[in-house]
């Protein structure tokens, strides 16, 4: 009698597929459940899991939360300009919705355990196990645990008659969601480097985009994308449907050195068509319809909120009344705003919206207001302190 | 016996020549000296604002302070990521160099008062009398105080045989220096009006870019650009090349909603190519050498020190402060990073550095510092805080 | 036919009673009515201000807003540690609620303009009308600009058959309502000076405090004190007795440089007993059941929230969210603090909490959180980037 | 042939004094060379330590780093104001000091390693080995890799004639440098508990403090205290006088919940009185010469730097960007504080200084600065957006 059922987050990949038998051989549990979270992976990859999962696991699931993730965390994001060091995040805003699906059906199974593939080196182990600890339920992380190589791993899974892409090893390792592709390792890794253009799937390059550029609109409420071009669509749609238009004009790529969570630094390259555009739209909009003070500190507010989705912690009590702080604000984000895809690029040509702060009733001084003189006064008090200062180093 | 020497700042346009005979007349001062201050601006408004001031005050004097207002103003904002509301500042970083240029001259002059030619509604009046007001002296703003018409002004212009431009008024208003060219006024008042093209002069719209990319690299070292593609320049020399460059290449525009500091929002238009490469640079090498936390708590001591640097106080103490955490980070800042130039954007694509942070041998894990199986460790105690709270929910 | 009517704040002080009179001789008002808003004053301030306003204006009311003023102000004010540079605010809460109170009055009397009693140097004149600028009311604020000597005023009263209270001039300005009293002005001025022990009326001097100590409990809900002793009482009932109770063990006083809205530093002595006791609670048991993050952040969050609230700015839209972000992390803010209140000081003695995230149980590390060992994995990752850079430089 | 020679740190106590023979038979290492650091504990406990050590070690230093301390340590978090979730940090301030004179003398004896006496559950474990992993040093931590039972190790003390304290075990855990004392565990972890009079050893109880109170003043020069009462002493001459003479009037004790780095929540009490005393006159001071955006913005510098110093992250280059930031504010700190100590509590009576910020003359509005009338164009652009805001929701 052995450790009863687990269930392993699974890709379908080397690593999670040798997972299945690792557990029961190495680790003793009875029963292995697979299951794969849809959010936005190519469709390829969600069958291969499927497909794979069916094959050597006792039971599988594949379980489509797209609607779900862009509701639940891409639109939050959007409403919190959400970047970490300055680029849209994607993989770490995935992890804890395909972890709490692990753990619903860790309780409809009644597993004593999870499992992941993850090296010990990364992001993702830490953001899984933050909801695996959090759920109480134990963790398995055979790829960190065991020092497996390559060559091992294969021929292990050939023993266990386990399917193995016929492809070569990846020079680089890429993880996808509806909302960023990332890719990393091999040669990236130097800082130097410059990428290849075969890294990239999503966004053509910018020689690649058409000569014409594409002219479009965003509209949003609350805070959020509704519609494209004045066409209302769901979330989803909307960034799928971004994403091919920006990618198709070479927009939404990015090329960095990033902080990851344990404290080293890696070179990370990025598409996020989409993201790229509702961000330049967003933080636009924002500049129409919030008060100088709400954009001065809700910089302070998206960036710790940001800290704390890249980091996973999304029930740290921190990320909740950030959270309401920045749906208050988003009350008031409603409009529209023209945007140029064009050659890699992104620009704002215009914005409008029934919650505007600009005026230009206001900015004609009615005698109700404000008058020209009044800026004397005004201009008396600037600075008062630091010209005190100035007056007494003077003297 | 009038009130004595007035000093005024001098452009050579219609607001500050008629006001050379209307502080005699309706001030009465007894002695009018102009003063034009070179930050940038093109030859041309140079010329006409010394020629304009030699023919019509008691005294003139032209300043060039290009060199002073890079070290003193370009490279601290360069270290500072300096931008407002999200785009590089430009005229507000002149504004306070101007001044202390009139105060030097009205010192010399013994002059009682100091005059400026803006308006009651903008940024400038405060931020050259900040100036003006902790030096102890009387400020004078004729077109602030006097409600003139432009037909007036013309006609008065002519009668005190002042040289009128000839062309008609133009429909935006235009300031300029080295760093950064606005466009704002007439139409481009409405938030939503899309720019026509030839309200740009530093840069080439997208589609008139050249097909062929540039890359380059630029050198840095305490933060500041030394040379380009490895040839030592001044920074202003640098700057200056970088404008042509860029600009060639449709590289620094910038369409925004800007918050006045009296409490205005108005539409902005920028052109800044030299701006935008180094400050995408800039900040990308701060990544390679900083160390995570000193990237996050940067961003807030960066927004401070642009948040005064706009209203222009820059004797307010925190901002010496604020120079003086920057300074300390920037001793790292060293190195280079390379980017490309095409159709309106910069993209960085590569970077390196001595000072890197980024550690290939570290990346390795090697057993005097970290392995895979510390993770374990560090993961049992992510979030511990947030999980309690988990646990509390769920019992 | 005059202007028709202004509303006038009303505190039954000479300066307002003489504006009566003037609205009408020098500023052409054909109705004047007085408002005095009952925000905790001395019943005596209040009867004094109601008597006088039915005897000289055409229409007098007084308002009792105390319990909102609770309500509305100083719980958020408990919830947000509120305190301005260091010390509870109490002056600056009261403004707006007042203001509102003349503008409603002002809209049902059918008023064109309100009127106040304020100089042009402190901070209420900005207060209050930026409440009634936001109401499109015209202002009228004859003490600011008539400039009246004591002396004039006196006699301009008796003219007026206002009656002038016979007390010599107050060697001090005093301000009051339920959560604080300040002292300001004449000798206290000067920052050097020791402030006599006259000037308190709330407090009585450590020395004169009973030599047996006063233990207390105060059980909290949602962030805002429930009940005393267990004992359930209203805000208001609960305010008002801690202001005796700890007032009579010379608990809640403050001396401190102030800096006010328009710049200048002043020397400000404050009694709060009830704000001291309350603060020093609220704060203890948020260290019990906040998380790390959140106490951190809302530190920031506190004092932003307190910096609007001292400018009176409540309707700046920054203020909403930064309650909405206050108000979620309240929730958890439920339990009970011990406090000691012994000659001036008031102590801590123990808390406990429904909502507490102190745990003995995980405390004790059992096997499913985390053991000693784990903190081994997690000091080989403390301090990661700053010790590459102790090894570059040891190199 | 085994390990070569391995530092201790050494306390004295039965936990360090096992490890020696430890070290030998357990950890292989062939010399082990203890050291107590001198950072103000009592004389008693750096007597008992060097006894110990020489009698039980191969080699022992005792040095003394006292004034070190006070230079490198506490003055500068006088300077930052150095509290940590609003109590005055001590401990944490000792333990990179002490982790470098070990660094030190490891380096001198040609040591493979250094050991600590420290469990995993604390603080102190990081903060050494922060230091220690910087130095590329091996560590070693019997106490926390051991399980070990106190009556295990009383019985191998003994064996190993190692003298062992008489006395039974205390009932709480106590440090002490010469800023502050810690008293913790037993049944003061429970945070409702209210500590028994027992526990302080620096104070005396309110009640018993004299009925007298004391007047001091003391002096400032750049943000440091230089004499007491006009008499200019060293640092820790200052220090020591303060806690006795502060610590006979019961000033100085704390009780509170904080938040450990590991993320457990701790019940702590703390005496310190000559920080108490300190830290509340700088920062009055502070308050008198200060600009208000250099007190409001210094609060988040503050913070920063106190949560590094609170983690022993001295060496993280954020620290050393704060320190710049915060020395050069502490330029105009200089005057005079004058305080009144009794029954426990310390309150400001004055304060002047040569750099103040304060101004009778300014306050007094001559022409050449503001008038009266100058607020009255202030108070037109007072929260000018949410005037407009508020205009908007009213049509």
């Amino acid at each position: 009698m052995g450790k009863g059922t687990v269930i392993l987050a699974f890709s379908g990949g080397l690593d999670t597929s040798i997972c299945v038998p690792l557990l029961k051989e190495r680790y003793g549990y009875d029963r292995v459940v697979t299951v794969a979270v849809d959010v936005g992976q190519t469709a390829e990859d969600i069958n291969t899991a499927t497909e794979k999962g069916n094959l050597i696991a006792d039971k599988h699931f594949t379980i489509d939360v797209k609607d779900r993730f862009v509701a639940e965390h891409l639109f939050p994001s959007i409403k919190a300009n959400g970047s970490y060091e300055g680029y849209p995040m994607g993989t770490s805003l995935a992890r804890p919705l395909i972890a709490e699906e692990i753990v619903k059906i860790a309780r409809a199974e009644g597993a004593t355990a999870v499992a992941h593939g993850c090296t010990g080196k990364g992001n993702d182990q830490l953001r899984f196990e933050f909801i695996f600890h959090g759920a109480g339920l134990e963790v398995v992380a055979p790829i960190r645990e065991l020092n497996l190589t390559r060559e091992w791993e294969i021929q292990y899974a050939q023993e266990k008659q386990i399917p193995v892409p016929v492809v070569k090893e990846k020079p680089w390792s890429v993880d996808e969601n509806c909302w960023s592709r990332s890719i990393e390792g091999g040669k990236l890794e130097d800082p130097a480097f410059h990428p290849p253009e075969e890294i990239f799937h999503w966004t053509v390059s910018q020689e690649a985009a058409p000569v014409t550029p594409a002219v479009i609109s965003i509209q949003f409420k609350d805070g959020v994308p509704v519609a494209l071009n004045n066409e209302p669509m769901s979330g989803l749609d909307l960034i799928l449907a971004l994403n091919t238009l920006a990618g198709a004009h070479g927009v939404g790529r990015n090329d960095m050195m990033e902080d990851r969570i344990l404290g080293l630094k890696a070179r990370e390259n990025y598409e996020h068509p989409a993201a790229t555009v509702l961000l330049v739209a967003h933080r636009d909009l924002e500049h129409l319809v919030l008060s100088r003070q709400e954009l001065a500190f809700k910089e302070t507010i998206d960036a710790k909120w940001s800290e704390l989705a890249y980091m996973g912690l999304i029930y740290e009590p921190l990320y909740w009344a950030l959270t309401s702080f920045i749906d208050k604000t988003q009350e008031r984000v409603n409009g529209t705003v023209d945007l140029k895809l064009y050659k890699g690029s992104v620009h704002v040509l215009g914005r409008s919206s029934p919650d505007t702060l600009y005026s230009d009733e206001y900015a004609s001084f009615d005698s109700t207001t404000v008058d020209q003189c009044d800026a004397v006064g005004f201009s008396k008090y600037y600075g008062l302190q630091a010209r005190l200062l100035m007056n007494q180093k003077r003297d």
